[in-house]
């Protein structure tokens, strides 16, 4: 590996506000881990030349590669490229094909060019540039002999939208012929799996020096192992990855959790369970249809935010009274009563109505209490506390109905974020059991 | 002020490695924005005693109010506090009342008490200490004479939903003291004009030495502007905020946009459009029901993120096919074949359709073409072309309806962020809609 020690520098008054989030520099950390290059700094500095200098030269004398986001644009108090290029001993001059670039993108918006925009082609003439299709400022890299060493310093533009497709089409390639290596990276999701347990299973998988490398991500109930590979060819990195995927997916859980990880992979190469289900769903020519209550159109909202949704749902219900769990998706008013709204039989009546209703393949039924009060209700003309987290999800092809009771536990979140942890956690749980419902079809 | 440079540390391997987001520190930067204390630097730095040690020397060189967050949990790799406190010169001692809380919480979750647990109530003698009412570590703050002043570190744990409302609830009010001074911060919500235009039409408010300060955010078509007061008493601050908030709905937005600023203000000290629609609809007694197509069930969604939703909102439908508008919700099938799914008049009949069917005093209806390709539709035996963006809302409460015809670009992003981007504007826009029907009611 070339480079030893990397950082990144993140340059933006707004940044310093905490108008925004710095996105870029988690993005840019995670793609420096999957390169295996170290990286032991990130720092935010203003728009602000001194400040920005010393930051530099502090930088230059502990790592040799500097990521450097933020503060590329056409106006005056956009001055991270000059005062990079001035601590690297750099002159800027017109990049002839970047300019006609940015002409060409003005023109198509019917701007006027103006001297500014000129600003944003300057750069070192022996720079590395990196076209951007999806804004004006090109990013670049420069390398120069300090005296700490070679360094190189690599600019992208901070709006994440064009940093991160920007990265991914040109930095990274960048990045892999300067390592004389190619990397390639394999993304497995899970679900009801914590990340204690999934690193004690892989744990041979992640000791270090391993091809692919395995780290595994956290977050709401949700765990993501990312492979990443290196090798000489892409086909000899996809091998490589794929083959350790399979065998993953028949390592044993025991004695944390029952079965093997495969019982708990929703995707390998896919963005999400919703994905992974509508996926599965066009594939076999299967719709859904569900009846919510306090998720109240969480599981089609995320249905829904997939291209393609229109194929596998036609309709959806929110039923969160009583009245319109009756009227809407046909549950019966003696389930109520018997068993309280807040049951395994109502969840399931809302599954099957719901399905019938609309004609799907498969239904889903969510009813429980997403609130942090816990609910009272009249179960059999007594009054019943329902503890706040208690969902029950129910999921059903007309032939096979699975209902599963979850107990979700918000820990000590504020109200509104204990709520959408819960309404989250259970439609994450809806989707994947429709999803092992359907690949079962 | 006291304080007249700060900057905040972040501390944690995780974020060097991107797996988590940086929130901490938009969070506290806003607030010392919030507060007029001058933050020129973040930092991120990994759990290893030497390079914290150096970061932390850097920045006493160059700010008097160092924020330090994240590494005061109980495992040995957690070593913010002990190397802070050799930085500043000060030995830690067990603070009986931490460690109390500490093993009351351990009880409680029946967890062994172990000697780890101990060294999250070791604290430096002289330590302001923030009772953590969120977790087990403690915050507090330390002053000390050093060769370049008196400075103050003050030591939060990592995770937002413990430093969040620890800051709010201790932090927030000590600084309050030790400036001698009282802070308070109102928002302020809009929908439908854009930062620049506010800026320009709230000018003099934002002047330097204004109190209170003005400032606005922004972010998905929705403006914020913070107001933040200062003075002795609450009651001065809160006066001073309410009356320039009363002033601020009358400035007239010509000739940027029509209409005063009021016309776009959906909420003051209040977190979100849907929270405004909810917390009007219970006031007024009123009820809602929508027909979501495109947004497939965003809208419920997010009014069903609200506590006490459900005196609101019954039912609430996801109509994505033709059919299940004709079947579910009672658009005419010559309606669909004369103006297509993607007209005024069908999201017309949506909303009065899901209004009637529910029994709901307001109606929603949403139709329109999320994605990045443009659709092909039949409108009277003829092929017309719908772009991508296009989105028709409807809000009706049986004897006045209003349709509106949004053109959404969701510019250069990717396929799924662009279909997140519209579904969201979509459905901010039909709660926008829908708060401005209930109001007048």
């Amino acid at each position: 590996m070339k480079y030893t020690a990397s950082e990144i520098i993140s340059v933006g008054t707004e940044l310093l506000l905490g108008d925004i989030i710095n996105t870029d520099a988690a993005f840019l950390a995670r793609e420096l881990a999957a390169l295996g290059i170290p990286c032991y700094y990130q720092s935010v500095v203003g728009d602000n030349p001194a400040r920005l200098q010393a930051t530099l030269k502090t930088a230059l004398s502990r790592s040799d590669l500097i990521f450097l986001t933020g503060g590329l644009g056409p106006t005056a108090d956009d001055l991270t490229k000059e005062t990079a290029a001035a601590v690297m001993g750099k002159t800027l001059v017109l990049h002839e094909p970047s300019y006609a670039r940015i002409r060409a993108v003005l023109q198509k918006r019917n701007l006027p060019e103006t001297e500014n925009q000129k600003k944003q082609a300057m750069l070192p003439a022996d720079a590395v540039v990196f076209d951007n299709d999806y804004g004006t400022a090109p990013g670049f890299a420069m390398t120069a002999q300090t005296e700490d060493g070679e360094k190189t310093m690599i600019l992208l533009p901070g709006p994440p939208r064009e940093l991160e497709p920007l990265y991914t089409e040109r930095v990274r390639p960048y990045l892999s012929t300067a390592t004389e290596e190619l990397f390639y990276s394999l993304n497995i999701g899970m679900y009801g799996i914590g990340e204690a347990a999934v690193d004690r299973v892989l744990s041979d998988y992640m000791e270090n020096g391993r091809n692919p490398t395995v780290a595994p991500y956290c977050g709401e109930g949700e765990v993501r192992l990312r492979l990443t590979s290196r090798g000489k060819t892409e086909e000899e990195c996809r091998a490589l990855c794929r083959r350790v995927a399979e065998e993953i997916r028949f390592i044993s859980c025991e004695p944390y959790r029952p079965g093997v990880l495969n019982d708990y992979i929703w995707g390998i190469d896919c963005e999400s369970v919703q994905e992974a289900l509508v996926k599965t769903l066009r594939g076999q020519h299967l719709t859904i249809s569900c009846a919510e209550s306090c998720t109240g159109g969480y599981v089609a909202k995320r249905i829904t935010d997939i291209p393609g949704a229109s194929e596998v749902l036609s309709g959806s219900f929110v039923t969160y009274s009583e009245e319109t769990k009756k009227k809407m998706v046909g549950v019966k008013a003696e389930t109520l009563q018997t068993h309280s709204v807040y049951s395994a039989e109502v969840a399931k009546e809302m599954a099957l109505g719901c399905r019938m209703t609309v004609g799907a393949d498969i239904g889903i039924g969510i009813t429980g209490v997403a609130g942090v009060d816990d609910a009272v209700v009249t179960k059999n003309g007594e009054s019943v506390t329902i503890p706040a987290g208690t969902v029950y999800i129910a999921c059903t092809d007309g032939k096979t109905t699975a209902v599963e009771r979850l107990e979700l536990s918000p820990g000590r979140r504020a109200p509104l974020e204990a709520r959408e942890y819960v309404r989250r956690r259970a439609s994450t749980h809806a989707l994947f059991m429709a999803l092992r419902m359907a690949e079962k079809r």
